[in-house]
């Protein structure tokens, strides 16, 4: 039997700052057929939250420190008031939605990043063997689309502050077991561009030996390069393709065609 | 076949506020046999919130108003660092817990309370046919315990703040058409008291009988009424009984005991 189509996408706050993109987004995930998983980050609700209680924004080159308090406020921002909202919109279009953090449903166990030079604090990195493809399936066979946010727990009682373009990869990798899955990071531009300040320059496919090329052209910069890497490793673990785009095209997905970057294994 | 038992644990802000009690409570909890929901209402923390962002608390004749700041506060509280620590804890109990808000699942519809004299903000009155049995049943049987807080949603997008009790009353009254249904509201006292100042004045059983005896002699006192008026109504639709305890008492329904003060329709 033929695995079933499974679309995981990570929106971050391009899309969630933003009341008309957010319910267009919202709308077009709706109407993507077949199982359907979404992944949202923050945005700068946490960031203004921290500055209004007076929590001071620690960063250590130039990454953030997760302290008790901060941890606090992404369980409310992210859990709570970002997450409960895109449900109510879900709904609204209706699309049966159910927010998650890691911990509902033992979902996503993580580990708390342990402290060599620096403390991150409450930050998880996480146990990819945590995540039990059949039980997410069993929620979506249930009828419900999973709405994770970007907290984990490590099985212990603790909650963890989590990259979600991290949570996005690794729930693809897993349910790449049961389901053929793509997975697509939204951001503010078309996709890969051939010149970062020309959105018409936009990338339409990318295979490995199309990736070495650019790179050795230096077409792909800094900034990509981890994201993409992120990506063919997905591939390389099961994850059909993975797309790179803008969140006001998602509809084009609808129609059959793809849109922004697509990065698979083979033209 | 005879019906499945289920059993509805409200919790209030004297579990949630003392850490020590809550983690004995969802010990028991987890314990406890059979299919199970919790249901828990606020606490402190988002009075504390409120204040710290300077956010006044309307009372009108001693009822509080969700204006649109508060009820931000309350699905942030609620809905994520409450719901979501609950959830954390269970889960290191081996409980597979789901935190929810009506939205989630489209569980539990609500109607903005329609201004007469006050305009309560978003107050949402539970639209008791919304709550689908059979979609909390798969849940349920998903192998999923569902965990709810005290926010609900009109599905239009729009998130309310709602009565814990009354989430719990009407889920069990929705639940009981599948499942035996106990509805357990958890409180500070051991349950209904002949002597409000004596704790071993506990009464274990009333029937409708007794009710009507107790609120003629007075021994059932004004805060009491509307709690029991409430109890028999969900008796009266369906629900097997409500006990009235104290949560440090829970333990003892695994001992195939009863605890607090149990309300039925016979002796």
């Amino acid at each position: 039997m033929s695995k079933q189509q499974l679309h995981i996408i990570k929106i971050g706050g391009n899309v969630i700052d933003n009341s008309e993109n957010l319910y267009h987004f919202l709308k077009d995930f709706t109407a993507l057929d077949g199982y359907k998983i979404l992944v949202h980050g923050g945005g700068k609700v946490a960031t203004q939250l921290s500055e209004t209680l007076g929590i001071e924004s620690k960063l250590v080159d130039g990454r953030r420190i997760t302290d008790i308090e901060t941890l606090r406020v992404v369980t409310m921002v992210y859990g709570g008031l970002i997450n409960k909202n895109i449900v109510a919109q879900l709904q609204r279009f209706g699309n049966n939605a159910i927010g998650l953090t890691g911990a509902d449903g033992n979902f996503i166990r993580a580990k708390k990043r342990p402290v060599k030079t620096i403390d991150y604090g409450f930050v998880g990195d996480i146990d990819e063997q945590s995540i039990d493809p059949k039980s997410i399936g069993r929620l979506m066979d249930a009828g419900f689309t999973p709405v994770f946010c970007a907290i984990t727990h490590d099985g212990e009682g603790q909650l963890l502050n989590t990259n979600a373009d991290t949570i996005a990869s690794a729930l693809a990798v897993a349910l790449a077991k049961l389901y053929e899955t793509t997975l697509i990071y939204c951001f503010e531009k078309k996709g890969v561009l051939q010149d970062i300040n020309d959105e018409e320059s936009l990338i339409r496919e990318i295979d490995p030996e199309r990736y070495e090329e650019l790179k050795k052209q230096q077409i792909i910069h800094s900034g990509m390069l981890p994201k993409l890497d992120n990506a063919f490793t997905a591939i390389n673990c099961g994850v059909k393709a993975v797309i790179i785009g803008h969140s006001g095209d998602l509809g084009q997905l609808k129609q059959k065609q793809s849109f922004g970057t697509r990065l698979t294994n083979k033209k």
